[in-house]
Formats: structure tokens, C-alpha cells, sequence
């Protein structure tokens, strides 16, 4: 998967990753109006006004990118009926060719994390048949538990050909409190960039790059210079780009030479393009349209600062 | 619901939780046959084993304890319909008045922690109305993002009478990799015990303990001793009971002089109590009787080495 993924940044040489993280206020009052309309105020309305909302938005930004990011947090939040929605928008992203990055952040110990590797990127044996059951192409995963926390998703990617992200250095203001505290000189964040660069080593696809990437934020950009070096077959999904705070010429350091290397998110910064000034022209009927200007614009900024490294 | 949690512990007799983790090789032939009739070989139907096998242990034991911990990873592996039997499961044994503390480990940047929250601990706002959309009354965290992953969890459990239990010294035996390294000569899990003490300083409740848990596993008994003089109004949910290895004997040091502060789970010992030896005259067809002997054993030997110390 991580080949299909190098693939499909060539062809639209966008290093990008949309964010499908729904918020209700993001969502323009027409959908939610119908939805509401048709399933009441209820979990069932907001997933449906969700659903309609990610649906629009994909069918105006597939053709220029490669990947979405749906957080699954964003519909846990609605319950059942929100999974139901991240269910339908993972199946809905795959047949456009999308390839889909679960962004769950699980992790346990190994017969948990067993279960989860098997729910979200692999298949579950009920009696004489096997199921998946969310079916993602890749997730990103807890370390704080430690390698036999991580190894089992590991192993399903292997079978399965999909891929991970394990969070590294994360995006967030309090990242620090743990992830920065020096350990023999060295801060922790790079103790676990050392392990997924091992936990990788036997998975490598054919582009070069393992199955095993990394997750470190657009917001910590020198610390994406040493940890780029550090996990040098690393892919690196980098959170943060936008709304968070991270720009281009920040990014530049969590690529590698070839141009590939890492791919970056931006959730808000498209999805919510039309609430920003400079895209409220397209208004809230063209909140799908101000997504995909937004998309070209983020393409823009991204390759102008790699060509100018 | 700290308050909840220390009442039926009193009640019972039993600082004891039973781990609801679910495996179809625990559920005895007949549950799966039934199931599989009405549902097929499907998610469907391997939920409904899970759901019918979940209830007659519950139906058992409820009366013996204070607490279930459902781990949703088993439930989420099964996809969709895993998640409805985990939101059975919980309601049922709402209904049976146990405490419920659902083990999800979630833990991620603060909007998106808010959402965990709000989905798991506390009510989501879809127009006027609002709903719960899995309602445990504890949840489990992962600390790594810092503060501004966990405070979320925090301000629901304040506004929703709730709970969490922060992992801070897990039960599996990579967990030193990161959480043993030494920073500043103090081991990472202590510094994150120190964090969360901060954190439940002002989420106290009337029997003196905070909201705001730990988990410590029980197969680290020397560290359970240093965490408990760390962190003395925290409350610590020690999994690794039983079929990871841990003792009665060892699990003393993790309990305040009152004989509270902390809660034993035990998930396999109990619900496949009927696969031991020392259980196997109860046969498939009483599992659940099984695992009520189990409950019985297992408060025996942690009283006794209780009273013992």
C-alpha cells in the first residue's frame, strides 16, 4: 500500500492528505437541514449531514489527490451512527481510488492491538469465513506501549499489504511534556524515530519506502530535520500544515531529496476552506468548489517550497 | 462516579473489576451455533455470540462486584455490529448498576480528545438536542500528547460526573521500552504519575479520591509501590491479574492503608474461567457459573492478601 501511495503522489504530484474531520459547525445549514429533515435532530441526522458534507467535498478533490485522512474521533463522538458514517465515507474514498488513512491512534497491549490491526486493516474469522470490518489502508498507531504494542499491526500490514503511521513527535502545544524529555541526551521522540525506523527494516516496499511510516507535526519543523535523517526509509504523514499553524517552507526538511518521503495533512484548512476570507466568495452552496481551490493552493504552496530548496 | 465506584467496591468487599474482552474461542459451541443460526457466519452474528456469552457472565456475577471493564478492541474488531454488542454490553450492565469503565486508550490533539470525550463520557449537541453516544462512566487514556490530549477528558468527566484511568505503568512486557527510560534519573512512568496526580488535584471526590485515575499494571508490583506514595489520591485500575501473571500477593503495595485506591481487573481468568483445570467441571454449558467461582477466587485471594499485609 505504501507503493500504491508513492504511486498516486507521482501522478498528481501532490504530497498532500486531505483530513476528513467533520465538525457540525463546519457544515453548511443546507445539508444540515436535510438531514435533519429527513432523520430528525438526532445521532442518525448528524451522520447523514456528515456524510453528504464528506461526499461533497471528495467528488470535488479526488482527481487531485492521493489519500484522505478521515479522524475517526470526529464521528466516535456521534456514537454508532457516526461509525456507521466513517464506515461509508472509508468505502466511498476506496472506490474513488482514494487510498484511506484511518487516523485512529490505537494501540494496546499485543493481543488488544491484535484486535484492533485485524478491525481496521485486516480480517476477522467468524466460523469458516473472514470479514474486514473497517477496512482502512493505513492507521496510525500509540507507541507508549511499546514495541509488542505496535508489532501486531506490523504483521497484518504485512499480510495484508497495508501500512501504518506511528505517532512520533505530535503536532500539539503539549507535545512536549513527554515526547521532548531528554533520555541519555537524546529526547524521547527520537528513541521511538529509532524504533520505527527498526520496526520498518523488514518491510520495505518496492518504492523503497516501509510500511512502518511515522507521524510527526508540521508545528515541530527542526525536529523534522533530524528525525527525517534519523528514519531515513521512513515515510512521514505530517499533521499540522494550516490551520495549526504549519506553512510550506516549513515542510521542506521532512522530505527527502527524491521529493517523496512524506505527505502532509491539512484537515480544517480544506474541508472549512469556505469559512476562511479568502475563499468566501465561493459561499456555503460551494463549500465543496472552496475545498478544491483550497487543495490547489496548498499543492501550490507545498511544491513551490520544495523547488526552491 | 469515583464516589459510585468506591461505594460498591465497599458494598462488595471487592476491589475487583471483570475485564469483558471477549474472544470466540472463549464462547462455548452452543452460544455460536444459536447465534450463527439466526445471523449466519457474519459480523452479525459473531456480535450476537459476543452479546449472549457478555450476558450470561454478567447475569452471574454482577451481584459479587463493583465494576466491568469492557475492552472495545474486541468489539471493534467485528467491525460495525462489534461496536453495537460493546454498546449492549454497557448498557446492560448499566442496568445491572455496575460501574462501567470502557477500556479504549484513546487519546489524541485537544480538539479531537474533546471528541473522544464527548462520544464516550459525556453528550453530543446535534441541533437542540443532545445525546450520549456510548455513555461508559470510566474511560481509559493514553498520555502520550500531553496535557492538551488529556484535559479534555478532564473537563467532561467534571462536567459529566465521570472518570478516567490514565496509562501510566502498562501491564505488557515491552512497556519499560519508552515508559522505563530514565529522564533525569526518574523513570518516564513516574513523571507521568506525577501528571496525572496534577491532573485530578482538582477533580476530587467525597471519599477523597480524584476523578482522574492510573493504570499500573499488576505484573510491576515494585513500581505499583513507588506510584502509589506518588500519587496518593489517585485511584489505580491494576490490569495483568491472573492470566498476564500478577498475584494477589503482589497487588497489595497498590492499595492505600484504608484498603482502597485501587481497582484489580482480571478479563480472561474470569470470562474463560471455565477453560482452566481448576474450573473444568463446570463444562461449556457453565461457563458463566464458572466465571462466578472465579469472582468468588479471585476476591479470596486479594482479601486474604490484603489482610495478610
Amino acid at each position: 500500500m505504501i507503493d500504491k501511495l508513492i504511486t498516486k503522489i507521482k501522478k498528481t504530484g501532490a504530497p498532500i492528505v486531505v483530513g476528513l474531520d467533520p465538525m457540525l459547525n463546519y457544515i453548511p445549514e443546507q445539508i444540515k437541514k436535510d438531514a435533519y429533515q429527513e432523520f430528525g435532530e438526532t445521532l442518525e441526522g448528524a451522520a447523514e449531514a456528515i456524510w453528504q458534507y464528506n461526499k461533497g467535498i471528495v467528488d470535488e478533490v479526488y482527481d487531485l489527490i492521493p489519500a484522505v485522512k478521515p479522524q475517526i474521533a470526529m464521528y466516535e463522538q456521534f456514537g454508532i451512527p457516526g461509525l456507521v458514517a466513517y464506515k461509508r465515507t472509508i468505502d466511498y474514498c476506496k472506490s474513488k481510488g482514494l487510498v484511506v488513512i484511518g487516523d485512529i491512534k490505537r494501540g494496546d497491549i499485543g493481543s488488544t492491538s491484535t484486535a484492533y490491526a485485524v478491525g481496521h486493516l485486516g480480517k476477522v474469522q467468524v466460523g469458516r469465513k473472514s470479514y474486514a470490518g473497517f477496512d482502512e489502508d493505513f492507521a496510525t498507531v500509540n507507541p507508549y506501549l511499546g514495541t509488542d504494542g505496535v508489532k501486531p499491526f506490523v504483521d497484518v500490514c504485512k499480510e495484508e499489504k497495508k501500512g501504518i503511521f506511528v505517532l512520533v513527535k505530535t503536532s500539539n502545544p503539549s507535545s512536549g511534556e513527554f515526547q521532548d524529555r531528554l533520555i541519555d541526551k537524546r529526547p524521547l521522540y527520537e528513541w521511538v524515530g529509532e524504533k520505527v525506523d527498526q520496526w520498518g527494516k523488514d518491510a520495505v516496499g518496492k518504492e523503497g519506502y516501509s510500511y512502518v511510516g511515522a507521524v510527526v507535526g508540521a508545528t515541530y519543523p527542526e525536529m523534522g530535520k533530524v528525525l527525517r535523517k534519523l528514519m531515513p526509509k521512513t515515510f512521514i504523514l505530517v499533521p499540522g500544515y494550516g490551520a495549526q499553524g504549519g506553512k510550506g517552507k516549513d515542510l521542506v526538511h521532512f522530505f527527502n531529496k527524491d521529493g517523496l518521503g512524506a505527505i502532509v495533512n491539512s484537515s480544517r484548512g480544506i474541508i472549512a476552506a469556505y469559512k476562511q476570507e479568502k475563499y468566501a466568495s465561493f459561499g456555503e452552496e460551494g463549500y465543496a468548489q472552496a475545498s478544491r481551490q483550497a487543495v490547489k493552493d496548498m499543492i501550490l504552496d507545498i511544491s513551490t517550497a520544495l523547488e526552491g530548496r
